[in-house]
C-alpha cells in the first residue's frame, strides 16, 4: 500500500514515522564541538554512563547501539549459545520483524508461542518447554518478553514478578524488548527499573520517543555482559562516533524527555481510542495500555482510509488495523481522523 | 594508552574523532519535520538515491547502511556464499579491525596477503589462489580491496585497471572498501566512480569525512543486489529513521561536501608530512597520497607524544605511529605538532 | 525413561535401534580391500552414482552424506540465503529434532505450521506465507515436507502434485525430506522417484532401514547441485573412505533391499496396529500408513509398558505413544506385546 | 590430476585411502545383533567410554562424531563465541582442508601464523597474538595444533609443555588435532594421553589408522564439556546406531591396534624415507617422525610418477610431494617405488 504524500499530515502509521525532538537536536549541536576519542571513550558517553548508572542501577552495564534489532540481537548473542532457545510470544518483534537476524547472526532456535494479547504467561511457557530436555532438541536458556507488547499491552507489575519467578526456578535468563519502555513505564506509573521487572538484560529504546538514532542494551545482570564490548562491534553494533548517540540519551534520561515524550503519546492513543469509539461506535481490540490503538474495521474500509491517514493493517483478511500515536500527535488530527473513520466505516 | 583529556586540541587520532560539519547539521535541522515513512520511503532517501545514481551511474542500486564495517559485511553477505572465500590484504578493515564481524555473519573465508603498502596486485592474488580449486578448500569468489588503503596509499587508475582484468578473468567479483574513497578521488583528481575503478560492488562512507554516521553499499553491478533489501535487514543495517543518513549524503553528494573536506584533509596531511620532515627529519614510511601520515619514530618516544597529542601507535615494537588528519586540521596545530615531535624525538 | 536392559528382545523404539541387515554387511566386506582414492573418486561411489541416476533420473545429482539431519542441512544450506525462509510442518524433524542444527548452520527461518496429521496443503502454506513480502520478514522459498511424516502419514501422489503446483507458482523450492522414503514408496506401491513427488530435492534415507550410517542428498533439479560438491565439505558432511557409504547404497538400491525391508516393517505395523485393535481395542491415533504405529493409552499405563518394550511416549500428557517397526520386527514380538499392553491397560 | 585406476596397488596418497583392518571388521561384525538404543545409550558405547576413560583419564569425556572435521569443529564450537579467537599454524587442517567448515560453523577467526615445519611455538604465537586486545579485534581464546603436524612433524613432550606453560599463562585453551595422534605417540614412545601433552580438549582419529569411520573429540578439561551433548546434535555429529562407532573404537583402544597399526605406517615411512634416498639420492623435505615423507624432486617428475603411483604433490611449483604410508603398506610397494622414482628423477 503506497501513501499518497502530498503535504502528508502527522499520521498514525508508527512513532518512528515522527520527527526528532527539538531537545535532542539541541543536545547534538552541543555534542558537536571539538575531536572526541571515538568508539565512546569521551567525555559525552561517560555522561550518559553514568544515567543508565542511575537508571538501571549502578551495578548495571549498558552497551550503546545503532537500533532496536542490534540490542536484541546482541541481547540473544551475548547469552545463547547456538544449541539453546529462547522462547518469545509469537508476536514478538525478534520473531516477525527482523528478518531473521537473530537466525542469522546467533544461530539460535526461537520457540514461538501464540498468545492472544501478545503477553506471555509461566503457564504458557511451561507447556511449551515442556518436550524439551533431550539432546535432540534445543535447550531452553532464555525467555524474551517485549514490554509493553507489539499489540500495545503492558505486563502489570505482578505478571513481570510472576515471569522473573519462573525464569529463576528453571534457571532461564530473562530479556525484556523494552523499544517502548517508556511507554509502559508512563502507563504503570513506574520507574524504567521497575516496568523491566526482573529482567536479566534489557533492550532500552527511545528512536520511536523522539530521538534521531540508537538503543540500549542494558545488562541488569553485570555477569552477563563479560565479552559484552567486543561482542558489540562482532554485531556491527559499534558507532565510531558515538558521543552523537551518547548525547541523545543524555538528554532522554538527564531531561526526563523519556517521560514527557511517553505521556504525551499514551495520551493521545488513549484519546485516540475514545474518539473512534465515539464517532463510529468501533472497540479497541485490545487494552490502549500505550500508545497503539488496535481495531477492527471492515476489512473493505482498511485501504481507503489509509490512503489519507497512513497507517498499517496489522491483519488485512481480518480488518485489523494498528494506529500508532507518537510524541507529537495532535489533537486536532485526531479529530479529524475518527471523523474520517467514521465516514469510512458507515460508507462501508 | 589513554589520552589526557583536559581540553584537547584537535588532533591526530583518527578522522572519526573529528566532529560534524556544519552543514551536516544543517541538513539534519532542514530534514526534521513533520512525519516521514520509515525504512527509505521517504523524499529524503528519494533524493539520495537520484545523487546515488548521478554519482555511481544510473543502473547502480544504493543501500544506506549504518556504517562501515555493515557496509563491509552487507558487501560479503550479498556475494559469498560460505563456502566460498574472499581473498584480501592482510591489513584490510573486514581482515583486522571487525572483531571477526565478517566470519561470524557471512561465514566465509578470508584469504589474507600480506602485502608491503597494504596494496593487492594480480601477481599477489595470483599466488594466493593458485592451491585452491578443490572441494577441501573454500572457493576464491571474491576479492576485495580498500581504496585507499588502511595505510593511505591509493590505488592508480592503471593498478585498478589490472585488477578488474584479472577478477574478469577468474570470474571474481571486485570488492571496493571506500570508506575513505572520498580522499582517494581527490588525490587522484578523478570522480568517486572513477576512483572506485572496475568494483562490482563498494562500501562508500563518509562518517571519517564530516558526516555524523552511515555509509552506503553501492551495487555499481545491479545484478549482485537481488534480495539486497532483505539482506540490509537481515544484517541488522535498516534504520527505521533513515531520512536522517539520507539528509546527509545528500549534502555529502549533492554540495560537494566530500570533495571540500577531502581536499581539506588530504592537504592538512602534505603539509604534516612536510613539517614533520623539516622540523625532525623524518620521512614518511609510506607515500602519503590521502590523509595519513606513517612514520617511524624512535619507539620511545611514541608514549610520551602520545600523551599529548593523541594518535595511535600502528606498531609500537617498530616505532611506527600513524597520525590522521581531517576536515578539520588546522595549520597552527600541525605546526605545533611538529615542533613537539622534533623536541620529542631529538630527546630521545 | 531409562530401559532395563537384560536381554532386550526387538523392540519399538525406533527403527534406527535395529541391526544391519547382513546384505549390507556383505557389501561392506566386499568393498574393504586394497586402496581406494579417497572422497568419492573411487569405483564403488561411481557404481552408487549410477545407481542413484537410475533411480532418480539421469539428470539427478546425489552426494552421499553422514545421515540425515546432514543431508537435510545441506538441503537448505544448497537453497536458502540467511534472509529467505522455509515453511515445514510443526512437526517437522529439523523443526523438532535436530536441536537447531538449520538455525546454526544454515542461518534461516524455519516457518512452522501446526498440522493435525504432519502433512502440509496448500492452503495451510497460503494461509502461513501471506503476511511475508516486506523487507522486514524473511523471504518464504522453500517448502520442506517429510515423506512419509513423523506421524506416520504419507502424502498422496495428488497430494504431492497439488503441492508442487503450489511451489511453481510461488516459485518456492520443494524439498522432500525423506528418511525413510522407501516406506513411502512401498505404501503407495510407486517408486522411489514417485514417492518424492515434484521435488526439487530430496533427503534419501536407509539407516533406518537397514544400512549402518549413510545418507544421500538427491538435486532432482541439478541447477541447484551448483557449488554441493564444496557445501557437502562445508557442512561436515563429507566422508574420507566414501566407499563405505557407497558400497551400502549400492545394496540399498541395486539388490532391492530399499523394497524387500520396507515391506516387511510397513506389513510389521499394520500387523501391530490390528493386534493392538484386538488385543486392548485400542484404534492407531493416525493412519498406519508406514511402519509407524501412534495410539493413545491410558497416561498412567505409558511408563510402565514402556519398561519391558522399550518405546518413545510422543506425548506424555495426552498418553500418546508411538510404537515403530523395523525390517527385523518378528510376529512373536507383536502378539507379546500387544498381550503385555492389553494387560496394562486393563489394569490402568 | 586423474589416477589411471586398472588394478593400482597399495599407493602412496593418503593413508585414509587404505582398508580398514580386519579386526575392525570383526568388531563391526560382533556389534551387529538385535536391538540398540540409538544415539549412545547403548553398550558398546559404555565399553568405549570406559575405555576412553582409562587411556584418557577418568575424569575426561569423550564425545564420538562422524569424522575429523567434526571433531575440529565441535572442539572449536565448544570453547569459542564468536568474537573469538583461535590461534594455528597456517598449514593446519582447520585453516587449509576444511572448506572454511570453522568460519561458517563456529564463525570465529582463525589466525594463521606462517611455520617452516607445521609447529607453534611459543615465541611464534606471542608475536601473533601482540597486538591483539582492543573491542577492535577478536579475542585470543584458543590455540589449535596438529600433534603430529601436516608435516609429518611430531612436537617433543618438552615442546608440548613449553605450549601449555604459554597456554596457561595467558588464558589460553588449547586443541590438539589428534588425528594421527597415535602415529605421533608411537614415534614418542609414550602413551596417547602423554602424545596430547597439556591438551584442554583433543581430536582423536583412527580413520587414517585402520577404522571404517569415526573420530573422537575427548575433553580432557571436563569443564568444557557443559553442553556437548547439544553441541554434537546441533553440528551434525550424533550418529544415530552410534554402536557400530563404539566398536570400532573399543577394538582401537582395547586390542592394541591403534600402536599396532600406527607402528606398521611409521615404520613403513621411515623404509621408505630410506629407499629414496638410497635409490635416487633425495633427503627429506622435513624430519620423518611419523608416516608421511616429504620430498622436494624435479617439478617436471611429479606428474609422471603420480601416474603410476597415485600421490598428493603438496606444491606444484617446488616439485614438493608428499608420500604417506599405511597400516598395510608394504615393503615390495616401497622398493617398487624406489626403483621408479629414481628412474624418473634421472631422466628429468
Amino acid at each position: 500500500m503506497k501513501f499518497e504524500r502530498d503535504n502528508p499530515p502527522r499520521w498514525f502509521a508508527s512513532d518512528n514515522n515522527a520527527s526528532v525532538h527539538p531537545a535532542v537536536m539541541a543536545a547534538l549541536e552541543r555534542a558537536n564541538r571539538g575531536h572526541a576519542v571515538g568508539y565512546g571513550d569521551d567525555p559525552w558517553t561517560a555522561r550518559a554512563d553514568a544515567l543508565f548508572k542511575a537508571t538501571f542501577g549502578r551495578d548495571s552495564e549498558s552497551f550503546l547501539v545503532w537500533n532496536g534489532t542490534g540490542a536484541n540481537v546482541m541481547a540473544l548473542g551475548a547469552v545463547l549459545r547456538p544449541w539453546e532457545a529462547v522462547a518469545c510470544a509469537e508476536t514478538a518483534h525478534i520473531n516477525v520483524d527482523e528478518t531473521g537476524a537473530p537466525e542469522r547472526i546467533v544461530g539460535a532456535k526461537l520457540l514461538a508461542i501464540p498468545s492472544a494479547d501478545g503477553k506471555l504467561t509461566p503457564e504458557l511457557l511451561e507447556d511449551r518447554l515442556a518436550p524439551f530436555g533431550e539432546i535432540h532438541h534445543s535447550l531452553p536458556r532464555m525467555v524474551s518478553i517485549s514490554q509493553p507488547t507489539e499489540l500495545g499491552t503492558v505486563y502489570g507489575l505482578d505478571e513481570l514478578e510472576a515471569l522473573g519467578a519462573f525464569c529463576r526456578a528453571r534457571r532461564l535468563v530473562l530479556h525484556v524488548d523494552g523499544a517502548r519502555l517508556s511507554n509502559a513505564a508512563v502507563a504503570l506509573g513506574a520507574s524504567l527499573l521497575e516496568a523491566a521487572g526482573p529482567a536479566d538484560l534489557l533492550s532500552f529504546g527511545g528512536t520511536k520517543n523522539g530521538l534521531m538514532y540508537g538503543e540500549a542494551l542494558v545488562f541488569l545482570d553485570p555477569a552477563l555482559a563479560a565479552g559484552a564490548g567486543h561482542l558489540r562491534k562482532n554485531v556491527l553494533q559499534l558507532a565510531s562516533k558515538l558521543r552523537y548517540i551518547s548525547a541523545q540519551y543524555s538528554a532522554y534520561l538527564g531531561e526526563g524527555l523519556w517521560k514527557e515524550n511517553a505521556a504525551r503519546s499514551n495520551a493521545a492513543a488513549r484519546r485516540l481510542a475514545r474518539a473512534v469509539e465515539e464517532a463510529a461506535g468501533i472497540e479497541p481490540a485490545f487494552p490502549v495500555d500505550v500508545n497503539a490503538v488496535f481495531a477492527r474495521i471492515p476489512p473493505e474500509s482498511l485501504a481507503p482510509l489509509a490512503r489519507s491517514w497512513f497507517f498499517y493493517p496489522w491483519d488485512e483478511k481480518a480488518g485489523l488495523a494498528r494506529w500508532m500515536c507518537s510524541w507529537d500527535t495532535e489533537e486536532e488530527e485526531i479529530a479529524a481522523f475518527a471523523a474520517d473513520l467514521a465516514r469510512q466505516v458507515r460508507g462501508a
